[in-house]
């Protein structure tokens, strides 16, 4: 028989010693034994929030063996609770649970929980593992994959964290299907943001595809998924704790981080700020001279196809955008360095755009 | 000219890609250019606390190059500001300050601040680097070496934390000289460690010179600690997480660590706990019939040479040892394991110790 694209497909994040896989498919959750593999011990918290619990918290539950220890936390939902105090209520109910260090995190649920469960697991007795079950085709895509967890301090976002890697990814693509169309949008943003970076051909297919994965047809989001997993497992394979490569990830985040910072976090949705951002950054490549008019109105329209925001918040100024990037950690030694295209499916990092261009850009781009 | 016991000594902490050396003598702290090759960038934070500061932060100021961007931290001092809190006022002063990724963090102090300042950089912005610089016996011989960061937890001793390896240790042997006697001894007891788990020349050396230690000379200090750290990067080199041998270096701090969690930490120092604690291991360890009545005697004579106690808490029952020590993270799945001594200079792990041996052992161990 061969293989359908309603099969679960598995790939691979090579990290030596650390190396997971990832497996994408329909019905992953409930299906019993898919997760023991990858337990450490007997012990086991689900760690999850308001939202996700009523919807898979106990298919998840079901999905494990019998016999083991098993306790769940629900946390509050939204970028508000990815902070100190969340992952510390983590840490004081393993240990009033009594859990060791053979004790396993799942986290279960958007980039918020397992971001905030990673982080968690990183430093509870200096390391336990944990498994990433995301919900969310943000998380999906992205903040599951490659080990950068952690929390957002009043001063910055993800500003105290840990690269730790799970034991195991488990994308369930069932879990779509309750997913708010907004949200699917924020996913989308990190997987056009694959195709800009790093794949041409990948990004024409998005071009295409935007109707069939805005209407959740499983084939088409389980190859958007797949390959956007693929492109991250490649990238952090050659460059795990970001000295170089890695950066590429982050097209329009440094204008999406100012956004959100400067809103507040929570406000707009992390895909919906890197949606304008990548916007921003393609641009901000045009006027270096690096993209056509051409290239720039395709970025446009595939990220209006995915229902993402093209202007910025209306209450922001340039200046607003430049106080929240200086405190970007891409900007080593106070010299802004940014994400641009060299080409359609071609990033590079840049840290020598002139000033006035970029004031310009700021002054200029459209506000909402 | 040949080289004499007042000259630094160099060794390395052979750990791939994260190795870094010890350096260890008189004067080495004010030595300007000492700190230099060891910084990521321009910005430095120096943290210490307010017994220290006063003492040494002057001269550690002094020892670094001019022009860079260094800002002060004074913690208060004691075990009981070994908490998250005081992390993240570490983490609020360097995003006040506005630090990247590239700062350096430089822990000017104890074993308390070592392992906060080693955590704080472990996780700002997922990682940056740090310097160990520390100004008592304990942290220039344990805590400084291996890369064991963290803080305590209400419920368990150093329950949060990561493994995070400095750049590089700096051993100034002058700052012994306004230790109190009380905390020499407590470094005493994780130097008598060495010697007890893994070197019974060590052993033997430190039972003559005891004296000599206890009055500060130079030469015996430096060659006291230059072993002591050697022994550590050998465990270190060979088992950085704690997965198998590491655990040795753990000798008399699963009853150590529940005396001091009993007490509230920082009633007992942790090297007297510990000094405690392996007088416990080696009498277990002759009830087990591994040593001899006058292996026992020695082991008691050369931590009563070091003025640390021989008794537990008087208030302290064996239940309450056995309920702290169920919590240790060395206890596994539930069995409680410890680090005995097969022969002095070896130890073991043991984790089938018979239930009744330990309570007799911990009912009938002299109390204060």
């Amino acid at each position: 028989m061969s293989e359908t694209l309603t099969d679960p497909r598995s790939l691979e994040v090579a990290l030596g010693s650390r190396s997971y896989p990832i497996h994408i498919g329909p019905g992953l959750l409930g299906d019993p034994g898919r997760l023991t593999p990858y337990l450490a011990g007997q012990q086991v918290m689900i760690v999850t929030n308001e939202t996700v619990a009523p919807l898979y918290l106990e298919r998840c539950r079901a999905g494990l063996p019998a016999g083991l220890e098993v306790r769940e936390l629900v946390l509050p939902d939204g970028e508000a609770t990815k902070s100190l105090a969340s992952v510390e209520r983590i840490w004081d109910a393993l240990l009033e649970a009594g859990f060791n260090r053979r004790c396993t995190l799942i986290a279960l649920g958007g980039g918020v929980i397992g971001d905030m469960v990673g982080f968690a697991a990183a430093c509870y007795q200096r390391g336990v593992a944990f498994i990433q079950v995301p919900t969310t085709l943000l998380a999906q895509v992205d903040s599951s994959v490659g080990g950068k967890t952690g929390v957002n301090h009043p001063l910055g976002k993800n500003m105290i964290g840990a690269f730790w890697q799970p034991r195991a990814v488990l994308v369930d693509t069932d879990t779509l299907a309750t997913l708010p169309p907004r949200e699917l949008s924020a996913g989308l943003a990190e997987v056009i943001k694959y195709g800009l970076i790093r794949d041409a051909e990948f990004l024409a297919w998005l071009e295409e595809s935007m109707p069939a994965l805005r209407a959740l047809e499983t084939p088409s989001l389980t190859r958007a998924i797949e390959r956007s997993c693929a492109l991250k497992a490649e990238i952090v394979a050659e460059d795990e704790t970001e000295q170089g490569v890695r950066a590429l990830l982050n097209l329009g985040h440094t204008f999406g981080h100012a956004i959100e910072a400067h809103q507040g976090y929570g406000i707009w949705l992390h895909g919906e700020a890197v949606g304008a951002g990548m916007l921003m950054a393609a641009e901000l490549s045009a006027r270096l001279g690096w993209l056509s008019a051409e290239q720039v109105a395709r970025t446009r329209a595939i990220i209006e196809a995915a229902a993402l925001p093209l202007t910025a918040p209306a209450d922001m100024s340039a200046e607003d955008f430049l106080v929240r990037m200086r405190l970007d950690k891409k900007n080593i030694n106070s010299r802004l360095r940014l994400i641009l295209l060299r080409e359609l499916g071609e990033a590079c990092v840049h840290d020598a755009t002139p000033p006035e261009l970029l004031g310009d850009l700021l002054a200029s781009f459209p506000r909402a």
